[in-house]
Order: C-alpha cells, then structure tokens, then sequence
C-alpha cells in the first residue's frame, strides 16, 4: 500500500454512540495528536466491570508518530482512563490548570507521577505538536478551567468544542470567549467537532446563576441543619453554596472523600474562595447548633456507601439527620440511578427531614453544563464549518445535532455521523469516510485491564442468572469404571435442602449416562469431550423441563 | 392467648413500601377478606429471579377463615399473583368484567381453569362474605373496569380506593362515580385505604382525553406508516388510536402478543369499539399504501424483543422502518427503563424514522392513570374518613400522602404509615398498630416458587461480579497422598488464555497448602472442611492481592 501523502484525518476512539470515554485523534500524516482520554462506568449487563477505557491498539501501532495529548477538561469522562494508558504507553499531557491539578491526582494515586511530562496551558498558549499549531478558546461548563482547542492543520482548521454552554453570567466569571470562537470561525474551520449531549434538550440551558439564587432562598427558609449534596467537580456550584452559607451564617463541613478532595484541591489552586473560619470539621459540627450548620456533601446520585446515603441510612459515624432538617439534591439523577436516589429519600423522610428533591426543572437546584439546541445552532454559526462531525453522544443525539447543523446551513452531505474507529480523510480538498482503525471498549475489573472479555462475561452472563452446577466424577484408568462419584454440586442454583430429590434424580441421570458411554467407549482415552458433552446435554434438557432453569453444568472427570 | 373478639385487622401482605405486588387483608374476627393479589417485577440484585409475589404464610395458617380475593382492576400488580398463590390454596374470586376475562387468561395459561370459583361483579354488585357485606363504587385509572371497595364491618366501613384519578371527560364513559363516593363519605368512614402511586405530584392529573386529541394530531401529520406503542392493558388509549386511525383512513395492524390478547378480549367483552373492517393482519399491511397504515404494537418500556424493539433493529419478520415512517411513544418510561427506550429510539433514527419520544408533559403522548396531590385531597375529603392508610406507594410516596391528609383535616395521630405485614387493629373505639404478622417476597424462578432465597441469591452475586474458581484434587485413602491434581478451572474469572501463569500459581500454593496441612493431620479422617478452608483462605487473599477480584473459591476434594 502506497503511502497518502499530506493527509489529514479525523478519529474518533471513544465517545461517539455513547456517552463516556471520550477520546479523538487528530493526525495529519506522521504527526498523531490526542484530545482527551476519558473513562466510562460500564451498564448492568457488564458484570464484575469496574470501568471502561478507550481500546488503544491504534495508538500502540503507531506510538512513535502520538506527539502528546491535549486534555479539554477535568471530568472523569475527559481523564479518568489516562492512568491506563499512561501504563502502556508515554506521551506529554497539555492540560490547563485545574485540569493538571486533577490528572495530577489520578496519577498519584496509581503510583505514575514522574513517568509523563505534564505542560500547563491556558487559553492563550501557543503549542506546537509535530506539523500542527495548536491555539485555545475559553468555554463555560460544569467545572472550571475549560478549554476548546483549535488545530491549524496545513489542510485547514480543525476545532474541537470540548464540553460547553453559553452562559453570559457565569460563576467566577468563566465566560465562554465569544469573541475568539468569532474570530475562528471568520478565519474559516474545514471541520468542526462539537459536543452532542443535550441535542435533545430545545432551547437554551439555564445559567449557574440561577441554582445559585435557589439555593440562597432554600438555605433563607431552612430552619434545622442543612444538607446538601452534588458533584464535588462542579466547583462554581461548590462556591454558591459557600456563598450561601456565608450570607446565612452558617459554617459548612465537608462528608465524603471526592468532597475533601476537590475543595482542597480547588481551593489550593484558587478555583474557590472561602472566607476564613467558614469550612468546619464534620467532627466539629456538634459543638454549633443546628441552624449553624451546612454539611456538603457526596451522594447525590444516590450510591448507598456515599456520605448522604450513608447519612440517610444512620450509619454515619460523625453527623445524623435531626427531624426538621432540610436536605437538598444539588443535582439531577443520572438515568439509571433515580431508584438508588429514591431509596434515600425513604430513608430520609422516614428521618423526619424535609428533603428537597425531584425534577431540576421543578426545584431549580440543577442546571445542565452542557449546550442545548439554540446553543448548539449558536456554536455552529460562529464557526461556519464547511465540514461538520458531531461527538459525545449517542445516536439520537448524533442525529438531532445534524438536524440542527444543517438547520443553520451546514450542507449535509458534509456531515458525517461517525461511530468509533471511523476515520475521516480529507485529502485534497476533498473528505470521505472510507476506512476504519481498531476500536472497542478495554474493561478494567480490579487490577486487570483488558484480560477479561466476552467469554468471561457471557459466563457471568449465565451465572448470575441461574448459577452452576458441577459433577464431579473420577473413572479408573485401567478398566474406565467409576471409581469415586459422580457428586453433585451446586451453588446459586437452587436451594439444596429443599432439592435433595433433584439432587439424587441428577446423580442417577448422570450414571445411566455414563453406562450408555462405557458401552460405546470402552476405554475413556481422548473421549473425554464427548463424555463431558453428553452429561452437560442431558442434564441440561432435564434440569430445563423440570425447573425451566439454565444453570451452568459443569462436568469434571478425573482419571485415577 | 386469649382469643379478641369484635377485633377489626387490616394488614398489608404487599403494595406498602414497594410499587406493585399489591394484597391487603380486612379481618373481622373469623372472617378474612383479601384485596388484590399482586405482582412485581424484580431489580437487578434479585439475579435470576423472574417475578415476585406477596408470601402468604399468614393467609396459610388461617386457611378456614379467608371468605374470598376481591379483585379491584386487571393490572399485573393486582392480579399477577393469582396463578401463584392459587396453586397454594384456593378461595372464591370475586372481580368484575373485564378484570374477570383477564384473571381467566391467566388462569389457562397456567391451567388452572375451574380449580376455583369465579364471581362476576360490577359497581352495583351487593356482596357478603361472612360476616361482611360489602359495596362497591366506580374509579377511574388506566384500564376500564375498576372498582374501590367499602367494606362495612360491625366496627365500621372501610374503604380501600384500589387504583384511580379522578377523570371528568374519561373515554368510554368511565366516570369516577363521586357522587357514591360523597354518599359513603357522608354515612362514616371509619378507615380509608388510599393509593399513593402519584402522590409526589403537584397538581392533577390530566385526562386521558387530553392524548387521544394529541394523538389525532400527530396522525394528521405524519406523511408514511405509522408506528405507535403503548401498554397493551391501557384499553381507553387503544380506542383513542382505533378513533384516529379511522378519521384519518388508516387501518390498524397489531404486532406482539399482549396487543393480540387485549384487543381479542376488549373487543369481544365490547370494552373497545372497531370500525368494519379497521383491523387488518399484520402480514397484509404491504398491500396497503403506508399512509394508509397505523401499527399499534407492543414494546413501549423499551424491552428489545418486544414487538417495537424487533422493529426498530430490523429483526421483525414481517414488518419493518422505511425513512419517513413516524414512531409514537405513547408512553413515559417508568424509572430504570429509560436506557432501553433510547436504545430503540437509536435504532429508529438510524432508520430515518422521526419519533416522538420523550417526557410526556412535552410530547403530550401520555398520562398517568393515577390522582396527583388535589386528587388525592379530593379522595380524602369525600370519605373523610376518621382513620386514615395511605397504600400502594414507596415510604417517600406515603408519607407525602400522609402530609396530604393532615392538610384536609385528617387528626395526625390517626394516620398510619404500614409496613408489609404491619397489623392495625380496631378494637372498641381504639386503633393500634403493635402486632405483625408473617409477611415478605415470595420469589419466583422458572418453575420454581419459593425456592431461591438468600443464600442462592448471595452465591449468584458474587458469581455475577467475579466468576468461580474450581480446584479439584484427588488423595489416596491409605497414604492421603496426592493421586491426581489440584486441576484449576474457572469460569467467569479471567480470561484463561491471558493468565496462565496465574493458574500455575495458583496450582503451585495450593500444593504449599496441602503439604502443610498433610503435615499438620496425616490422614484426611473429618478434616476435609479444615483442608478445603484453608485452600479458600490462602488461595483467596493471594488472587484479591494479585486481581482484586473475589472469585467464588471451590476446592473439590476426592478420596480414592
């Protein structure tokens, strides 16, 4: 195959069809650059999987020619799969500020600080990697620190949105720079690759503001302690509920590791201001009364071992719910999780707290960090991108973007609805999306990354649903008479002491069998496949009818 | 003990603390009534497991005195036990119409047909069941046919309201008859039972009518087939897309089984009303134009191998998606189901399908079958009952109901927040709440009921996240030597390919352990339980330090 000279190509790895696990390559000929490396948590049917991180088998095929990779953001579904790459393979990480800060503790925290040359950017470094100038725009979302990043590629100008929204009144005064994106987008962008998440959602997304002020109310009229509960990452939220406490002469504590962590990190960095004396220990919150007292805290989605489920459910070492307490949900439960987030509730409410919760568009305690669609038209019209690639989203949401691009004049055969792996090339001046590089998921489960695959989760698959059951028989090596067996036993099956005559009736089944086998083969010698074959069979269809049940069989023949 | 005479009891065995598997017991002395027989679907920590069902132990040992089931309407949380818990001892049902032919369908599919007496019954219906006479009253909801239930014990009435709204412009004439209500409210109420299910909303709830003009609109857009999925039972929806089918010269195809079944069975109780002619065979609908075809199919929650699922990933024999076609939801995803509706809405557009899909209070395409908050204060004060159990509903839900009552005049004290298997007592003019009766899940697998509990379950998580590990090793009688082994399988665990070396390590410590021990017992007499935990022990904390995985450990051991 002849070497396509002057190519450059677009590659989306993780993060189209999906939400989670975000990571694009952007490689003109022999120089690779890569814009984040997220994780993503694996769904119900998964089983035992910890996390998902991008397959990198393209990038591992062409190590020497990755230049670095540039991270947008700091959430985990930007940089939570670094640290497994970063294990397999090295390559410097550009990052602004906060975002370092954050990767910097993933790194710690896996033993791999030291191994990789980390670069501090902001929105007005310039950066070169191989052939291709790098240049950066401000952008508003759920966590400071925010950069798009545009690529000057020889074949023209490559924008990646990161995550963003349009919000004119943002906390700490993160604006989205505007007026750069203009003089980008006027300057002419060949393609645009722009973030997907709430395509669904019409309109325009609420500003950060506007939870601000809900909460100062919610905190005005609250009479006992108040609880309250988000994503530590978003830290502009963090600062109104400080700001809040503060106006209302509260002194707020901290539960929950994630909380700890990233208002120490974030305060340390100067992402959040906090008057002196108002942060408190949880140890400490007794000594004040109640109407004193805010407790930040984890859980807000709902996970029972969180510090609000945890307080929910009484089993928190240092903080209890008092009847008359008010608990917020700062947030909106990801789909998925609204059981686990309405077990608490129970628990609360059979506490006696008055519990703030439900529909964000209802509370006015959430607002999305994430561009819906006039946002998006907005984002489209001042790029004006001949071409137009949609990311980080499933289908549906890939597809209303198109809607939508092609709405503001976007032409649509130059659109390309990718899946991961899909490489568009634009040679010349023309694009086209004709081959397609390794993709897939690489699941981390413990300490393993990668070893375990559809074999082993399909037998998960059958485990769980309807346990094993295993005979254990031993045959003589001479004469191929049993000599020990056939046992039988079973875990997640059934329960024994109710099935004994199950039980027997397989044991007696397993021997008329094993007769029927002896008769055809004398001798076990290489028959062993098809002795354990016919057992599993026919114990299988009997167990089925009898119980409609498929548990796994598992024949172990020993030769003594 | 002495035996309480002229006690009255009302017991939950389920519905309280839980949405579904609904069963109430009124106990007047020797006679007890039950109301509903339930079923509910299982979440995902209950592997295997098919359906629940309410445990009726209680209703066992008091065999003699149960009069009869009372049924209030045909949903699967009121009559999916049935089949179960008729298996287990028989009673009289008493139901109305169409509850009646739905209870029946059950009954054959489970051949049981004729093993117990069924009693027709309608609002009119006067009926004693020993010492009870009871009444009955029409409610609105979400199928026709429902009933609330007055009992009029010699303590006094009590009301159980079953599922209802109050819908003033119903389909089909279902009118919620208050002006019965206001009657029975006006004679004394001494306990009301009332569902909980929407008592978080604010508000009311919509009528139904409000969908089927939202329905007739979107089919006088749409341009090619049209698809259209709601709950099968959801009979006054089915007449509303019948009704618009018809103004916009359509014809109605039908596509999944539980469609099938209640369109064969409404239409011949007379429940639904279908033009001549209107139903035409799914295989038939290629030799009409698609304009000129509606498909009403099953499939609405977003199941994959439900009528729609197939559809949508063209896996439906005979029917399939043509760019343009227009696919309605008719539906709202009930909490958990939402990542299986976008699964198929992906499927959809990737077809080029449009879709309307989404929350109902946008799409219009959905109400709830149940009373919001002002419903529910409407309930309460037409019976304005002395004693007040709010039921069908979640601890969050009742609770909320319970506030509910007291804003109407409810006294506070006379409010009981129940438990499955909670007893609350009349006696004289007390109420109490200080017994409990036998009460729990029972679950169902396969054919099996009753026989998957705690331990099975416990054995199929850990099953579930991390797999088995089977070592098997064979010791000779006389010397307890090692004859065969240990041979090391898993499954589940890690891919075995990949991990090799991880298997020898394993065979190797388990053959440490076992000279260890042969040294510490020299024969294996009754040690066996000693050998096999310590090759659990020792095998399992080196494979947690090694993965960080908890395989099930199995170690077989054989004496030959």
């Amino acid at each position: 195959m002849h070497e396509v000279k002057n190519r450059l190509s677009i590659i989306p790895l993780g993060g189209v069809n999906e939400i989670g696990k975000n990571m694009y390559v952007i490689q003109y000929d022999d120089d690779i650059i890569i814009v984040d490396c997220g994780s993503k948590f694996p769904d119900e049917s998964l089983l035992g999987i910890d996390l998902i991180v991008p397959d990198i088998a393209y990038l591992l095929e062409n190590k020497e020619k990755v230049r670095g990779l540039v991270v947008t953001h700091g959430h985990e579904d930007h940089i939570g799969g670094i640290p497994y790459i970063i294990k397999q393979f090295n390559m410097p990480i550009y990052a602004s500020r906060l975002t370092l800060g954050l990767i910097k503790g993933k790194l710690k925290e896996h033993r791999l600080l030291g191994t990789t040359a980390l670069h501090q950017i902001d929105a007005d470094s310039k950066v070169v990697l191989g052939s291709i100038p790098l240049s950066f725009f401000t952008t508003s979302h759920s966590i400071p620190d925010c950069l798009g990043i545009a690529f000057h590629t020889p074949q023209g100008t490559v924008v990646h949105t990161g995550d963003f929204k349009f919000d004119f009144t943002p906390v700490n005064d993160q604006f989205a720079d505007i007026h750069k994106m203009a003089e980008i987008g006027k300057n002419g962008v060949l393609a645009l690759l722009s973030e997907s998440t709430n395509a669904e959602r019409p309109g325009f997304t609420p500003s950060e503001r506007l939870v601000g002020a809900n909460i100062l109310e919610a905190f005005i009229n609250a009479d006992g302690k108040i609880f309250i509960s988000t994503f530590a990452s978003n830290v502009h939220r963090l600062q109104q509920i400080f700001d809040a406490a503060e106006k209302t002469g509260r002194k707020v504590a901290l539960a929950g590791r994630s909380m700890v962590n990233v208002v120490d990190v974030a305060s340390t960095l100067g992402y959040l201001s906090i008057a002196a004396n108002q942060l408190v220990e949880l140890s400490e919150v007794n000594k004040y009364k109640n109407h004193e007292i805010v407790v930040l805290c984890t859980g807000s989605q709902g996970e029972p071992m969180a510090a609000l489920g945890r307080i929910a459910s009484g089993n928190h070492r240092q903080i209890g719910i008092a009847p008359g307490d008010t608990v917020i949900f700062a947030s909106s439960p990801i789909p998925g999780n609204e059981r686990n987030v309405a077990r608490i509730v129970d628990n609360l409410f059979a506490r006696k707290a008055k519990v703030i919760y439900g529909s964000a568009t209802v509370t006015g305690m959430h607002v999305s960090g994430h561009a819906s669609q006039e946002e998006l038209k907005l984002m489209l019209t001042l790029m004006q991108p001949k071409y137009f690639i949609p990311i980080h989203g499933e289908y549906r949401m890939l597809h209303l973007h198109r809607i939508l691009a092609e709405s503001v004049g976007v032409n649509a055969s130059n659109i390309f609805i990718v899946s991961n792996g899909d490489v568009v090339d634009f040679i010349g001046s023309e694009a086209m999306q004709e081959r397609k590089v390794a993709n897939g998921n690489t699941l981390v489960d413990g300490l393993g990354i990668g070893d375990v695959g559809n074999i082993v989760l399909r037998d998960r698959k059958v485990l769980s649903a309807d346990g094993i059951l295993i005979i254990v028989l031993t045959l003589g090596k001479s004469d191929n008479k049993i000599v020990s067996g056939p046992e039988v036993i079973s875990r997640g099956f059934v329960f024994v002491k109710e099935s004994e005559g199950l039980m027997e009736e397989i044991q007696r089944l397993t021997l008329d069998e094993i007769e029927r086998l002896q008769e055809q083969y004398t001798k076990l010698n290489n028959h062993w496949g098809i002795y354990k074959q016919s057992i599993r069979d026919s114990i299988g269809k009997f167990l089925f009818a009898k119980t409609q049940r498929r548990p796994m069989i598992l024949p172990i023949i020993i030769q003594v």
